[in-house]
């Protein structure tokens, strides 16, 4: 596109970011963004990108593809139990296609403004239709939750209902019905973040990783990094059981991805308050097991140990962290 | 590509930035990355892409879309006077080519290593080839340098030879040819950001803009910017004119585009001193005339005034900033 188109493009963005923002000295128009972290606080950093063809399809409704560019950074962000600030946008299109822009930046707006968070600058670029994401967060100095920290005896929990999503996104390829699949649609096309809750569970938690390809896979990834092993067990699937089945509801929930939920490791000590703040948030809050010191993990259902290794659902995942 | 694939491919970048840092908590492998920023510095952050066949050609060496992907980020991040310290990458891959990702890694690492920058997380995902960097840099609080405070009287300057990498541009494109063309090749593959000569500019300009489009619209932007104009002179263009013309030099000088160089207003008491840190670092910078308060650039060559507007030399520029 030209620089005009650009431009004009660029201004579709700012028009939802006017407002003035303490700690944004200056924002979208600049060679780069200046802005201030408070003393006292870590900078934590998240970039995530979607693109055509790979995380949406062409028709999909441009406000979720904006909201979701957004949603998968804020996820990265509440895993570490920060609060999100600030969000750079790499945007690639293949024209500039002005109503595309409009709802692809009406979706990233809405959800930013929900969590407080500012767009401050990015690119827009001819190519294949693409959005990556940079999303600057903060924490307390040396408070951010890793994924490398789990201890032997913490419980394993996991918020939300995984395999929602993953049966949206089904659905939405074809691959899938269900009778009433608009709530599936929802959690796959609009995911909500854990944002708040993570950030009341940092002191609580001994390390969080957010669930974006499943939860087994996911979860591998948080007890490798924390040389640990694992004895789990698959919560009720309630409706997703209903509707699909059982072997499918567990291949959903293990590896369906998509969801944006947060896997955490607790201490004994602290499982009863992290249970009641996900109460006081309406946040379901499944546990899943023990974390021991042996490594490799075991997933049962109903009694029943599965013989798959949990490392073999990975290859349902995006391919992308 | 599968998860493994894609973790594969990170490791080949984590290779090159294994050494500890200070200021880096957390690196690549977590959700996000946690670094801490000293007190009293102001964050600095610029986002900027590079799309196949938008910005580079198939057949480029991807050490040199590795080296550009974060030379049009530091030269952002030099325009406002900071100091750069961690990047993202987000990188979209047709495939899992290790070699072509083996060569770009070892060219950005390579910049990044001459500038003391960090890469510290990022994506990898399957789409057409492209990559998107985040460069978070720092000032102390309340310096940086923007592109809005020029003052009437200002003396306005260039660093470097803008023209170049424009003409390198076209030769790579088969548009211009040249006896001897490994310069103009070198200048546009592999361009230097301006960044330790920016940082001690800092206090001694009034504004500052990179030149990424030419001179003409990049200047353009700082004048409409500060709501000032400018009479300036195009200085002599010595081998470019030689080697393509006068009229092609002009152009190349005004709008030729990827130069990264930097576009600066000085106060006339700080001029001398201004010089005097180029000349130290053995970096040519052109003086092109006086900022005045009525809108509008006129520009002259050999005491001739160009009849066309400078604006026009717009739709030459890549697009984006």
């Amino acid at each position: 596109m030209s620089g005009t188109d650009e431009f004009s493009l660029i201004e579709i963005f700012a028009e939802h970011f006017r407002a003035p923002v303490a700690d944004v000295w200056l924002g979208i128009g600049d060679d780069a963004a200046v802005t201030s972290l408070p003393s006292g606080r870590d900078l934590v950093t998240a970039t995530d990108a979607l693109i055509e063809g790979t995380h949406f399809l062409p028709e999909t409704d441009p406000r979720s593809v904006g909201h979701r560019s957004l949603a998968i950074n804020l996820s990265d962000i509440a895993a570490m139990g920060a609060e999100p600030h600030w969000a750079t946008l790499s945007l690639s299109l293949p024209s500039g296609d002005r109503d595309w822009v409009t709802r692809f930046a009406a979706g990233f707006a809405a959800l930013a403004k929900e969590f407080g968070v500012t767009l401050i600058g990015g690119d827009t670029v001819r190519g294949p239709l693409g959005a990556s994401v940079t999303l600057l967060g903060s924490v307390p100095s040396g408070a951010a939750v890793t994924r490398s920290a789990a201890q032997s005896g913490d419980r394993l929990f996991v918020t939300g209902v995984p395999g929602h999503a993953g049966a949206g996104c089904r659905i939405r390829m074809g691959a899938l019905s269900a009778d009433d699949p608009d709530d599936y649609l929802a959690c796959f096309e609009y995911p909500q973040p854990q944002v708040r809750l993570a950030v009341e569970l940092r002191e609580l938690v001994t390390a969080m990783i957010d669930v974006s390809d499943g939860v087994a896979p996911d979860l591998a990834r948080l007890l490798a990094a924390s040389s640990k092993g694992a004895v789990c067990v698959i919560p009720g699937l309630g409706r997703l059981e209903d509707d699909f089945g059982t072997d499918e509801a567990v291949s959903l929930f293990l590896s369906g991805g998509e969801d944006y939920e947060l896997c955490l490791t607790v201490a004994p000590d602290n499982v009863e308050q992290v249970q009641s703040l996900a109460a006081a948030h309406r946040i379901p809050l499944h546990e899943l097991g023990v974390v021991h010191d042996e490594a490799g993990i075991s997933w049962s259902h109903d009694g029943v140990v599965l013989p798959t290794p949990a490392e073999a659902f990975s290859h349902f995942g995006a391919g992308d962290e």
